[in-house]
């Protein structure tokens, strides 16, 4: 990245700041990495990031801001983690109390913002595979439980996708490469192996029956540390709002380089 | 691993804890990772697990004990690490002060226990591939700094090895395959392009001159944290003596799936 190149990335945050981008971050800065947000109090910050640290399938850390600092150093140089989502979910005692779309003035001295690696980042590397990522996509709970760490605790969250056996294969193969994000499937086949909650997806529509042919695959879902943190009933617990990541300047076939 | 079943990794730990066994750990169990070993108070535990985080190349976590238990659960469940390595060096106010082979009478309920990913885990990896790991080899303080975090901070420290072209092509694939163990490597070539200090190796003799035909490979090595803790200066640090790793029960294969 040079100086008089300004990135997609960097204009998108840019129009989110300045309110002209208000919606879902899909589709946006395609190439590039978007994050889960995960905004907390300094006291709970080890025990958070020791649970990303047991169960890094689900929780793949990619950046963590010195307390009290709102500004991504790494992933997006200088971007401001107060006002660079599009929309922002305000957990008081556990309790989602109302969504924002500026968090400057819940800012603390004592907050530390996690940057978590989101699975929509190799869609692009399934695609350019021939794997559709399009249609046939859940967040589904489990029966799994995650390795607790302090208050953080829960099952694991994954995401269901329908494929057929051969573009299973490939896709084991094209997320492997991606071991910072999710990397390979936890899982193929019957959903009950896992406890897999088909009848209430967190994400994506009724669960129908599986037409003949395809093969049901899971990953770990950055859901997870998320649904653990809101578990917690930590006083304060900040999070983008579901499909509104945070824009990274990563790329994100740079993620396949660990 | 069933319950009528002794690893050598176990029967290994065994022999230390009896004092049979006082030596390096190296050629120890040869299938199992070995682990670098930072034992900290609880107090600097969140800064030092950041500076791993924000330096994964170089600080691959792999397990983190809760406060004030010495038992270590998914490496080698049932381990006790005060008295399952066979030599510990103790550091106060960041100065050496002895080396000790069991530190159950230091003790705290405020420690927590760090076990770190060591580059000795490929070499089987390599050695198969065709590599060899014998010689060649040394742990070189370089220019380039980690990212901070908290007190913790300091220079890359490297592996060096010297291999052929076609060794070093190998390497890098072989050791990309090990995302969590340090990766592939970080430069090749020129040691002064990342300020690599031949003078005065950390680890292996004098640097002589690199025979014709073979080119300098550098990885990112486990000392660099140990390196940092110890020039944060914290009243109590534990570590593994110099080659007297961790044993675990981790099939070092399994380090390659992500």
């Amino acid at each position: 990245m040079t100086a008089d190149v300004t990135l997609e990335s960097q204009r998108v945050r840019r129009d989110i700041r300045a309110g002209r981008i208000t919606g879902t971050s899909r589709g946006l800065a395609h190439s590039f990495v978007q994050c889960n947000l995960a905004i907390l109090p300094r006291e709970y910050a080890f025990d958070f990031l020791l649970y990303c640290q047991r169960n890094q399938r689900a929780c793949p850390v990619l950046e963590v801001t010195d307390p009290g600092d709102p500004v991504t150093r790494k992933l997006a140089p200088g971007a401001d983690l107060r006002t660079d989502c599009a929309r922002y979910t305000i957990f008081v005692d556990g309790i989602a109390r109302e969504d924002r779309a500026d968090i400057r003035d819940l800012w603390r001295d004592d907050l530390v913002a996690f940057l978590i690696g989101s699975g929509i980042t190799f869609d692009g590397a399934l695609e350019r595979a021939g794997v559709p990522t399009d249609r046939y996509r859940w967040v589904l709970r489990t029966k799994r439980p995650t390795e607790p760490a302090g208050p953080f605790r829960g099952d694991l969250i994954v995401t269901m996708r329908w494929l057929t056996p051969e573009q299973a294969i490939t896709a084991t193969q094209v997320s492997a490469r991606f071991p910072f994000n999710h990397g390979a499937p936890i899982h193929i086949g019957d959903p009950a192996a896992i406890g897999a909650d088909l009848a209430a997806p967190m994400f994506g529509g009724p669960v129908p029956a599986i037409p003949d042919g395809l093969i049901a695959v899971f990953w770990a879902c950055g859901v997870t540390p998320q649904s653990a943190a809101e578990a917690a009933g930590l006083p304060l617990f900040i999070t983008h709002a579901a499909a509104h990541s945070f824009v990274t300047d990563l790329s994100a076939d740079r993620l396949m380089l660990p």
